[in-house]
């Protein structure tokens, strides 16, 4: 490949980088301050510029650049650009493989689901979904086989959002982590429940309070920022523009600062990846695996750590001074465990088995042995099983998630993928920073933020995400490392031990 | 012309919309919210656009299609397509015409020219602008030749701010209002100064203040929005977008709510625009000087009114309980004439003076009656000529505004262009609407909406801005308009007569 060929196709990427950027700032800007009545001209904005990034990532030279990188004895010692070629190629090869006609049904088919599972969601009504749902079911089967007819379908599907993570790993590790977790929350469950820390959190001094945690994290606000929206999200649009939003409750202080927690971590990642490699596919996250492991070990392995806690009660006495926490209230607060039938609202040990048993129902519909019209009572059958409740209604039940309706099969393994991930980090960490709880109690995060900028934000996607796990903490047993993790946070507070 | 290449000329045109407008979020957020580091991103991603904008307007099929409106029986009788050949014609044309070479040489001598004022101006060194001004001028003066070599540079220039203005109407009428207003100034330089708010004035209250104002005159929160950003302005997405900004100033409360009402009035002619005409360049503003005429009937000839005045105090009152002020001492404050150095800082008498001694330059410089060099001092003879005072160095003379060092030769007109227009608008509404002042005490600001609404937002570009105006007002004087009604006003408030 000559020198000039490579540098066209990284302006090609960086364009297209560029577009990701802009279409960034516009769904910021939707879900912060933009006016009501402009929902229609947003949707005509960002229609013309997906219609731009999709003429870039379809573009015929691509398919060029690919064949040029293979052919080039250069790329295969050089890890930048035969990540690009993984990447670029991966993408590429699975976009062309797909019929337009199929892009099309799929994409009629999806805005037809989401305003069915609205619908069906208000009702309490599964028939409603049930047949689009199929439809949906159908032509993502249709698509795996089209793009790789010789591997499982769910892989194919997963590798949109953890690419290098196989069906069979994670078959072996969600049973491990079931037969785990099942034993814990009923032990849990059989002891008294922790109290909570009450209502009456002023909003503004919140947000003083949520910027100052997020800032010791080592969130840099000069090239970030932190507002309000309905739900929470962070989004990185570039270098220099990382942003995280907030959803505060004046009767729950720690859920707000819970989340805005867990946005700080996603951004942290961002903030961290490698600027350098702009327009080569390398300077974004390995998977969505990986980003959430940032995320979910900054929320939960030290923002819900005793030494952390110590920490805050400080930083609370110091916003709301008539409110001043004992370090234990808010350690038992933050970590309250609770069967609950919404995965979104579950704590992070149960968390973990509504991913499961939707990995498991998403599995069994692609393997064909469970059909779209008994999902209810499969749904139902795993909650009383795994969780020892069962939902009233399908709208808190097999209803309540977003993520089918529009044909997003096989990205809930990505949470629990992250919370294992994260539990292997903190195993590797408290051995490489023996300090590590000492320094976090006085609101240290640095040596923390520093490991995992090396080890992990730094990598960007040369490597694929198992692989920079494992590079970051060798051959760990995730399933062990977070059982371990949960059994011993929840035996000191609720006082459980592992049998 | 088929409908169907109609269709096609439509959907580029709107193409070209949205992108502005997607800009224009960009702007909206580089000024308001985006975190300093992504400066260098924001440009990269405004780099990208302006391209993807730059390939449409320049889009070969333009021509063709202007060809088939011109070639076109139906055009003429249809008042929407006329408007779309004129419109569109004449930013082609002008477009075309410009070879490659001179565009590029004017853009580097445009950021060239940015540097070197603000050097220049930081030094007070006319001379480190002086070589940059010269290139911008001679590069400028061949724009307009190559444009049109029969009609006056100066007026070609014009037309990008103010097409169907001419040079001789804005001499004439420029000649008309120096005259006019100088005896002006100096009867009201021999009286007494009015007296001032004084300072005190919390922002977070003057923020709900200014919320309440915006309001009262029509501006649609939800189509819109009100922040802060470190100049005040305003910016039309599209249809349910249009977002204003202010400064606002602990120390004084009338000119953060002065900049506010100005930028209403921007936003209202925006909100104001036929959305049926998207993709028309029809649904756009018809002039700068229109534009503006917008802003300072609002800003000056409502909110520097008596009866505004009396409202007002009401709203202060409101929102500030312990400061409390008589409508006579808002409308005294709000009506303070002083001779000062510089353009935005001026009240609304001065104003035109510091307007029309940048248009007697300007144009001197494009007939060949000035140099360059001899700038700093036709410019301080002009100040102590007309407004009896002498700039001490030329930061606060000759240097101090941006538009030269961007080769917007022509583009001042506008704000003066504004306030005639202005000021016929009042004098036809005041005639139109019997009870005008008296809807404006009570805080009733619908009729004078309504007015503008019909006669000139409902009007985009179908006709030329001089038209619109003719079309509202009838035959009227518009220097004559303007110096009674600042005669009017200010004879009420200084005891001065007109002679």
């Amino acid at each position: 490949m000559q020198p000039s060929e490579w540098s066209a196709l990284v302006a090609h990427l960086t364009e297209i980088e560029t577009l990701d950027g802009v279409m960034g700032v516009l769904g910021w800007d939707e879900q912060t301050y933009m006016p009501k009545k402009a929902a229609e001209l947003r949707g005509a904005q960002l229609a013309l510029l997906s219609r731009l990034h999709h003429e870039r990532t379809t573009d015929a030279r691509i398919g060029r650049w690919i064949e040029l990188l293979e052919g080039d004895r250069a790329t295969a010692s050089d890890p930048i650009r035969s990540a690009c070629l993984r990447n670029l190629g991966r993408t590429y090869r699975r976009e062309k493989r797909v019929p337009a006609e199929l892009v099309d049904k799929l994409a009629r088919a999806r805005s037809e689901g989401f305003q069915a599972w609205i619908e069906a969601k208000k009702n309490a009504d599964f028939a409603r979904f049930a047949p689009v749902l199929q439809t949906l079911l159908d032509l993502s089967r249709r698509r795996a086989e089209t793009i790789d007819e010789k591997r499982h379908p769910y892989e194919v599907l997963l590798e949109q959002y953890d690419p290098g993570t196989s069906v069979e790993s994670l078959r072996s590790m969600f049973a491990r982590l079931r037969e785990g977790l099942v034993p814990l929350i009923e032990a849990i469950s059989a002891q008294p429940q922790q109290p909570e820390l009450g209502g009456g959190w002023d909003e503004t001094k919140q947000w003083a309070l949520s910027r100052e945690v997020a800032a010791a994290l080592g969130y840099d606000f000069d090239g970030g920022r932190l507002d309000p929206s309905e739900h929470p999200f962070s989004t990185g649009q570039g270098p220099g523009d990382v942003r995280i939003t907030a959803h505060l409750d004046a009767n729950d202080l720690l859920s707000g600062l819970g989340g805005t927690i867990h946005e700080t971590g996603h951004a942290l990642y961002e903030q961290g990846l490698p600027v350098a490699h702009t327009g080569t596919t390398v300077r974004e996250a390995a998977s969505y695996g990986l980003h959430e492991s940032q995320s979910r070990f900054w929320e939960n392995y030290v923002g819900r750590s005793k030494p952390f806690a110590t920490w805050l009660a400080g930083v609370v006495k110091k916003h709301f001074p008539e409110k001043a926490q004992s370090p234990d209230a808010i350690y038992r607060a933050s970590n309250r465990v609770e069967r609950g039938l919404i995965r979104v609202q579950a704590d992070e040990v149960t968390y973990n088995l509504h991913v499961v048993i939707r990995f498991e129902i998403e599995l069994a519909l692609f393997e064909g042995t469970l059909a779209v019209k008994d999902l209810p009572s499969a749904w139902n059958t795993k909650y009383r099983e795994y969780l020892g409740i069962t939902p009233p209604d399908d709208a808190r039940g097999v209803l309540q998630d977003v993520h089918w309706s529009g044909a997003a099969f096989g990205y809930f393994p990505s949470y629990t993928l992250g919370n294992l991930y994260a539990a292997s980090f903190g195993a590797a960490m408290q051995q490489a920073i023996p300090d590590l709880w000492a320094r976090v109690e006085r609101g240290d995060f640095a040596p923390i933020l520093a490991w995992l900028r090396e080890k992990v934000h730094a990598q960007g996607h040369v490597l694929e995400a198992p692989e920079i796990v494992r590079a970051a903490v060798g051959d760990r047993d995730h399933v062990e490392d977070l059982l371990a993790y949960l059994w011993g946070r929840q035996g000191a507070i609720y006082g459980v031990k592992r049998t």
